[in-house]
């Protein structure tokens, strides 16, 4: 009985709150008949990877093997699945390995899967056989075919990897609310330019989007529009530069974590503007509700984005030849890029070599 | 010349934020080529107009003479126009008596005129021609015929004037935010049990949705069910109530105007849920980002709504029958109406006799 055998694995992990990571052995399942094995190649760097491993939502399960942006190649194939996926398919891997599926799940129904009250996330859950999930900072993972996507061969696995969070975090939202439809020449804005702004603008772009970044930091502007392709940059403390623009955006993507004010992205939406968030500030912001009754404004939220979106995402960027800007790092690095990147001192985002360096 | 003789109107007018009314005579426009000359016969009492007479906006100019819930009948219409009305026709005027109609103007352009920023509202803003605007507590009324709707035969005038503002101020949201697509076995909620509240009740029963009514005050309950067939009722500070209707909603229409909390109105929301603001707090609202994130729920606001589609909203009066509950005054009682407003003391709408007391 092969799906009673386990596969030895080798990871990274945190412990404890200190957030220190180091070598972690552990099992995978074996391959069971709807499951798909991969070989991990690389793995994006997430900041809720930080989070997590310091315990920051209170819900830290140690030792923790983060990472959810996992790119790879198959290994093996479920003998259910064989018509889906053959060994060596460039694959990829995201937030979610599990989900309840039942029939009367709304969210799984209309492939929302992120939404399931029940969904299993690629570390930190309990997986239905009732064992831990680890993530990508590890060598091989197991998941169920549902929640694998297949890559495009245009795209390079290293600067892919980071679509499968960053990606379609600003996707789904961006498809859900419109955003994509009769795109062309519309004016989308970006708030905060990390590893989620910078995909948006990409997005923005490819989509025939006029886009303005806005963001806290002068000294950004210059890259937002020379690497990036962004058209306008405005630092959201500088009035005049915020008032000069009002009424100018259609759209805005809010990747902000940090508590901000609304009113002034507000002011900056054009009649029937959206305000959509993907970025979680902790504290309840303050809300006028005057400019969305004069401006009929909305505001909204989404989080991460369903399996079949995530596949049309990675498709789109096939199309449009879209990657991540990264810094490949080795594995022994990571402790040090943690650092880094609790300072935001990164650009766009970490991807761990996992096959050339964890050993 | 016609257009250079005026009409000799009879109104009661506030003339200091003491907001006590009284007789008051001016003079209307003779009847222009595109105008519609109205008899009022009734006009509802809406709270704006109460903020308006006291200048709790800061913008009243006086004399005010407030009124935008208007019906009547055609007592003349302009040459050019005599293919869209003739004399005795049974109609309504609301909000808004002009706008800019310049073909670059988005919002006239798509047929949402209260959001033109050149907007003319009934009362208190100044027409094309220099003058002064004044609404409907007085006998007529001259109005481009562009902001002229008529009334379907089967909706009475004194209970259907309210609709022309706070009938299209519910319908308008409910179109533009998709509840009025699929709607039948959905379920709305109603924040707020006054003129917009009692119609929105109204409305969601007449597309076949559920109906909760959410309140402040537990008293209104058996009128809500018995009255106007709200299907059930939530004390809004019964935590225990709204708690046990978490994630029951599709949509919620909020339409208290005071400072209120939003994220019990939020958790009540299903997945997907929308939030619409209708009232108008002036101060800002505490907004939590996570139930958007979490529930990929969406917060938006509305104000009045477009011409083309207030003669939708009484068509779809006309065809379900659905008027307002009011109380019909005479226009000598309107200092003791407007006290009572304050107190909110009013089953839900006040509408003035005007042809049959005003004299």
């Amino acid at each position: 009985m092969a799906e009673t055998l386990s596969q030895q694995a080798l990871g990274w992990a945190a412990r404890d709150t200190s957030a220190v990571f180091s070598p972690f052995h552990f099992s995978r399942r074996a391959n069971g008949a709807e499951d798909v094995s991969i070989k991990i190649l690389f793995c994006g760097i997430c900041h809720t990877d930080l989070h997590f491993a310091k315990n920051d939502f209170g819900t830290t399960t140690y030792p923790i093997v983060p990472g959810h942006e996992i790119t790879g190649t198959v290994t093996d194939v479920g003998s259910n699945i064989e018509n889906l996926f053959k060994v060596g398919d460039r694959v990829g891997a995201g937030c979610m390995v599990g989900s309840c599926n039942a029939p009367t799940c709304e969210p799984c129904k209309e492939g929302s899967e992120s939404y399931c009250p029940n969904v299993i996330l690629t570390y930190n859950s309990v997986y239905h056989d009732g064992t831990p999930t680890f993530g990508g900072y590890s060598n091989i993972i197991v998941v169920n075919y549902r929640y694998v996507v297949q890559f495009p061969e245009k795209l390079a696995l290293d600067a892919g990897a980071p679509l499968l969070c960053a990606g379609i975090t600003v996707y789904s939202p961006m498809k859900y609310y419109g955003m994509t439809e009769a795109a062309e020449g519309k004016h989308l804005g970006v708030v905060g330019l990390g590893g989620l702004g910078h995909v948006a603008i990409k997005f923005g772009k490819a989509l025939g989007m006029r886009v303005t970044v806005i963001s806290t930091s002068s000294h950004k502007e210059r890259e937002a529009k020379e690497l990036l392709a962004a058209d306008d940059f405005l630092v959201s403390k500088d009035h005049q530069q915020m008032q000069g623009a009002a009424k100018s955006l259609d759209y805005i993507i809010d990747t902000a974590s940090a508590v901000h004010p609304i009113e002034p992205l507000l002011n900056l939406l054009k009649l029937n503007g959206k305000l959509v968030f993907v970025g979680a500030p902790v504290k309840p912001l303050e809300l006028p509700i005057m400019p969305l009754l004069f401006g009929r404004k909305m505001i909204g939220g989404s989080l991460i984005g369903g399996m079949k979106e995530t596949q049309e995402m990675l498709d789109f960027c096939g199309e449009h030849n879209i990657t991540c800007e990264i810094e490949k790092i080795s594995i022994e690095y990571l402790n040090t890029a943690m650092k880094r990147l609790l300072n935001s001192d990164v650009k766009y985002r970490f991807v761990i070599d996992i096959a050339g360096t964890l050993k």
